[in-house]
């Protein structure tokens, strides 16, 4: 064999091995993906078996209060998952909750090797898992695909540690800016592939909140248009209980949860948009609005798990200035509108630059001939 | 010889040829660039001599009115270029300009073979020294990195075929489209590497344009900080006559080139400036501001060949509305300033999002934690 042969098949066996590997997280972070959106206020997870090089065993959590990833792919397998390795997103749980312990699966199936990708976030668990599968003599490996594994479950990183929701700021502007025209007509800024993203978001997130203006300007419905696509919590903040009654969403609260967050103590108001099927949630009141901070805990505690935020502009800066905005993603469209439109955010801003709200790990994307920025936010100073 | 060491020489062999032939003209555009700034308006060109094999000569067009890139590839061959292949970015030229006709120099020098990337855009010109070449026996081939070509000099390519110069329109914003704070504060929106990156295409354009209301308020320099760079004259659009007497470009007119671009007939006021070395350019006058249209006529007869808008935003709508703009660079910094503060572009604007101006091949770049955007400008019909 000449030494390019050789070389060449040594590489490829060598370049096999650690392939196969991420292979096999890759293939379980896709498994994981698939319960998006029906899985809140729990994790996604994925799960993968091989033995002896063969995939012999695949699952995921499908849904809230379901079967978890690793006891789904067990029951899949095509045979015997004794001695083979599990390829795991996330830290197996080890407690009783609506399933019992995924560590007891794993202990009974003699399965020889477990891979994960996270650690369970939450403190009381974080590790935890592992010494118990170490103490009954099954080799554990963590870390492979770790940043891909946080990253999917970013919203559940932050609910389970601070249990307050994770708030995803979402706005379409062109390239001058602006998220509406002068005459504030804004159908369309972005194209239709940045559009459908939209929807996809909306079906990942748990609450979806606009400030009473939205409401009262654009009357939108605030559901999830694609097809088999859940519909996010709609919750409009709402100080002074301005939501006309005839709106949109008011209309059709029967049919979506729909929860008003208002400071005003106006019963017989109240009572008008409960018997429409609408929810009033009674928040602390902070510089004359809704205090963003009591509402993000009121809102965690009923287990809201994640909130995309739609707008408008001086919501959107109170969100900022109160702390609660997670992540941002800016729509961005080739087009130029010129005028005096309306900015993504508005409300008091800041006066000089070295103020700003600074943001990081930005990411780019592409939708047909949009971009779209995500960055997360950083805040100089904790906010609560 | 195995069979997989066959395929891989073989493959390396089939591989090398063709990228040989790129790796000489991706050089020669490389050697082009180095012209950049120095050259207007005359094209950036480069040249890569290559025998058996061997590169024997490199040469690019260094500053307008000295030799071209193929006459420098030329003199500067290590040996006897008989029979050699030449690799050069544009068509040479077959005319008596500053200099005598490169295709001369080719013939006369025994060339086997002219490789070219782009043909010379010059409606007169277009393909003509080919067939010179081709009646000499010369071999030619062109389109060999077409597209890269025709890019590096697409300030020249709309010079030459409308007399007018190219406009690229800069700014800088926040991630929520802001070119300043509510106080109007800007310093500084972006980061260390994208204000490095403006001030390089300073040097490369031969005019830099703002209106007065940007002298009037931010009091610019406008020239070229960076070492050996070249200042860009600096064209004020001042329909009135209101640029301050006293303002830093005013008091340096003397050392940087200055045109005051003015509808005014106030001879005694222009007389102030002329004192203080600015060229006074009388431009028609369209809806009570000056037309942008007879303004680029009047640049381009001055062989301005390419401008850099940097604002502000009133004048970015007109240049917008009557055409002129070709390209924008938006320079895109990860913060959020809120509040009311001023977008890039402003002025009457449209109503309806269908009739936004429309950008098109837009490509996105990365400078430190900065975006830059880089769009061309489409128009849907014809503004002149």
């Amino acid at each position: 064999m000449s030494w390019i042969a050789y070389y060449s098949r040594h590489f490829l066996f060598l370049g096999g091995v650690k392939m196969c590997e991420c292979k096999y997280m890759q293939l379980a972070l896709e498994n994981a993906k698939k319960g998006v959106g029906f899985v809140n206020p729990n994790p996604m997870v994925g799960a993968v078996i091989v033995k002896n090089g063969k995939i012999i065993g695949e699952g995921y959590h499908k849904k809230y209060g379901g079967l978890h990833a690793e006891r789904n792919a067990l029951n899949n397998c095509s045979e015997n998952p004794k001695d083979a390795t599990m390829y795991v997103t996330l830290e197996p749980c080890c407690h009783y909750g609506k399933t019992p312990p995924c560590t007891d699966a794993i202990i009974e199936n003699k399965i020889k090797k477990v891979v994960i990708a996270s650690l369970d976030p939450n403190p009381k668990m974080s590790g935890k898992s592992l010494d118990i599968l170490k103490k009954r003599g099954i080799k554990v490996e963590k870390g492979l695909l770790e940043n891909e594994g946080d990253k999917l479950n970013e919203t559940f990183r932050k609910f389970i540690t601070t249990k307050k929701p994770f708030v995803l700021f979402k706005y379409a502007m062109t390239m001058d800016g602006k998220i509406a025209t002068k005459i504030n007509e804004s159908k369309w800024i972005t194209g239709e592939e940045a559009r459908l993203n939209v929807q996809k978001t909306r079906h990942k997130y748990s609450g979806i909140m606009v400030g009473v203006d939205t409401v009262i300007i654009d009357n939108p419905m605030l559901n999830c248009k694609i097809e088999n696509g859940l519909n996010p919590i709609r919750i409009i903040c709402d100080t002074n209980l301005r939501t006309p009654i005839g709106s949109k969403i008011v209309s059709t609260a029967k049919e979506i949860p729909t929860i008003i967050a208002t400071c005003s103590d106006d019963e017989i108001k109240k009572e008008q948009y409960i018997e429409k099927g609408c929810e009033i949630l009674q928040i602390k009141i902070k510089k004359k609005k809704i205090d963003l901070q009591d509402l993000m805990s009121k809102l965690g505690e009923k287990k809201i798990d994640s909130i995309l935020l739609e707008g408008g502009a001086t919501l959107a800066w109170s969100a900022f200035e109160r702390g609660i905005v997670d992540k941002i993603q800016a729509y961005i469209a080739p087009k130029i509108f010129g005028g005096n439109g309306k900015t993504a955010v508005l409300g008091e801003g800041i006066d000089f630059p070295k103020d700003a709200i600074m943001l990081k790990n930005s990411e780019i994307f592409r939708f047909g001939d949009d971009f779209m920025i995500e960055s997360d936010v950083t805040y100089k100073c904790s906010q609560e």
